[in-house]
């Protein structure tokens, strides 16, 4: 029996000002405070519900058990012209994330590209965030991060990977960047977290049980299951989404210094990282490139424009009218709720509300 | 009913100097026929058979028609000290590639990275060629191309992306290099031809019928239907893999300004390209970054080492014995075949002959 699920909606302003107070509350700097809930908000605006606000009280657990740090000295360990990496000092992946992003547009802009392995930071929110910080300088944008172990590799089962997502976005000319974002995995995270509260089947190949054997039940992962990598099982490539996480594992931690594989650090704060840590917190990976380190950008972009209207107007099978271009309902749902603000199921309301108990925070009234 | 395939082995160095002489009498210069030989003979070597002189006709047929230029100029058309784009003058995508890789490889050696994208190229053989340049200088190296038009992104019954490869090689301790090298469709073709050759069904969810429905027939795409994303289809994730076979596209062709989706130049020289082409020829998009640009490489060879052991050891469901590292198969498959000899089936066996015959070329004997 499915559950109903009930939405209200909220000014997206005093949402921000409401997620800006309660990284004040944990002591993080001003500016800080608004970049982290900036990309907090841009999840929710974008449509991507499991990574914006519905997080935040999971970061204020991690920090009260002291493993996030609220006032991090973020430093390049070591670089190159167009490489470093980065010690996040244990701060907000939201807030370690953007400033590496800026070493790597800043060294793109000098030698036309940029490239930065994170260490020891935190869960970095949307992947998109920092990869779209490249569009505006006529740059691609790319980012990743490791995360919570959850993914079995394919014949394996036990959780050896995070879902760990690759982003890359593309400006383009007269048409929104084109922005690919997406899990390694056969279904993001959220998805399933979708399916447990509304309490309905989720489609074979997603989650494996504890045997390793596909089931369709949406506590599979409760139960000592995992996810199982993009392509779902050996026949259809699952070997291919283990390669694409296991990519992103390795750029992000193995290259920084951070934890990889079923070491990375959880991120539900109940659960303690493994003992014997081979690095140091999560990782991410950040590259930006300089379109005209290529071809002149007015070149790209009217090129970009054709490959969009082409891809748009491709044939489609009966049921569908057009092919999505990657990015076209994030831009479409961030011009929408940018309007009318953005709706939060009735579970997130209640969890912000005790926060904001907690934490003596003022939460917004719903539109 | 299953057809049955029958192998003949043949000595390596004697197959090189085979295909050395077929690419001498292309009239491509003797450094370049040896680096081309070099690239095909290594695709036999590592069990890719679908890569290696099985194509070597295919290149001739499109030398015949020229369409391949066997002694082109190849030279850097845009660059910054980390980037640079390349002009293959219409040559061997087995020689240009590598080529632009050494590029790559130079501005790494610099800056800490290099990344090229190739316009005006052909096929390229084995993406894992190209980025296992980097292994020995302690570098991760990365190699992508777009190909011939066969996959139809989701909900689409249209042929607009090729199976467009992604390699990324990383460098190891005591163990052999990681090497993902997957084709972002669900099936690789070269797995459809062997299915073909065989006649025997495959599995549903690797090719969809002209009306975009999933067939079992192997000969599905000969009858107008076309290869589907990683992922299959929408619920388990065939965005996904449109969205990998995009950025491949985009960063190997619109960003060097070649041909890009459906206007992709045929590998089959008895198709000729689309008029009205937006590019020239087809793109690669190659990378090389020093891992010393983030950290000591053997520090990070040492945690390479580590993540290969501990992935190795993640436990298996009941049939399997333990996880595949990526690339473990093709490094086992090139210690014994350049022991043992290449095995080649008989359609090739006969098509290599036919080509001995018709450029008096000396076939060796099989051993």
């Amino acid at each position: 029996m499915a559950n109903e699920v009930s939405y209200s909606t909220f000014d997206v302003e005093r949402l921000r000002q409401f997620t800006i107070d309660i990284f004040l509350k944990m002591g993080v700097p001003a500016n800080e405070a608004a970049l982290a809930a900036d990309v907090l908000i841009k999840a929710d605006l974008r449509g991507i519900d499991s990574h914006g606000v519905a997080r935040l009280s999971g970061y204020v657990r991690l920090w009260q058990k002291g493993r996030i740090n609220p006032t991090p000295n973020v430093r390049v360990v070591y670089e190159t012209p167009s490489t470093a990496s980065v010690d996040g000092d244990a701060g907000l992946g939201l807030v370690v994330a953007p400033k590496a992003m800026e070493i790597a547009l800043e060294k793109a802009e000098k030698v036309g590209s940029g490239w930065i392995s994170v260490k020891n930071s935190n869960h970095f929110g949307i992947a998109a965030y920092h990869a779209l910080m490249a569009i505006e300088k006529d740059m691609i944008g790319m980012s990743m991060t490791n995360a919570s172990p959850l993914v079995a590799p394919t014949f394996s089962t036990e959780r050896m990977l995070g879902t760990n997502p690759i982003c890359y976005a593309f400006p383009a000319g007269k048409y929104p960047p084109v922005i690919m974002d997406m899990a390694t995995s056969a279904a993001a995270n959220g998805k399933l977290e979708i399916a447990q509260r509304k309490d309905v089947e989720v489609p074979s190949g997603w989650i494996q049980d504890a045997q390793g054997i596909s089931t369709s039940d949406p506590n599979g992962l409760k139960k000592g299951g995992s996810l199982l990598p993009l392509g779902s099982d050996r026949d259809h490539g699952s070997h291919k989404g283990f390669c694409l996480s296991s990519i992103v594992d390795i750029l992000s931690a193995v290259l920084s210094g951070a934890s990889y594989g079923p070491w990375v650090p959880p991120f539900v704060a109940f659960l303690d990282p493994l003992e014997n840590q081979p690095g140091q917190g999560i990782g991410h990976f950040l590259g930006a490139m300089r379109v005209d380190g290529f071809r002149p950008a007015s070149e790209f972009k009217s090129n970009m424009d054709n490959w969009i209207e082409r891809f748009k107007s491709a044939k489609t099978s009966a049921e569908y009218d057009s092919v999505i271009i990657p990015g076209e309902p994030e831009t479409q749902a961030e011009v929408e709720r940018n309007q009318s603000g953005i709706p939060l199921i009735s579970v997130v309301v209640e969890d912000l509300k005790c926060l904001s108990t907690k934490l003596s925070v003022e939460f917004p009234k719903e539109l």
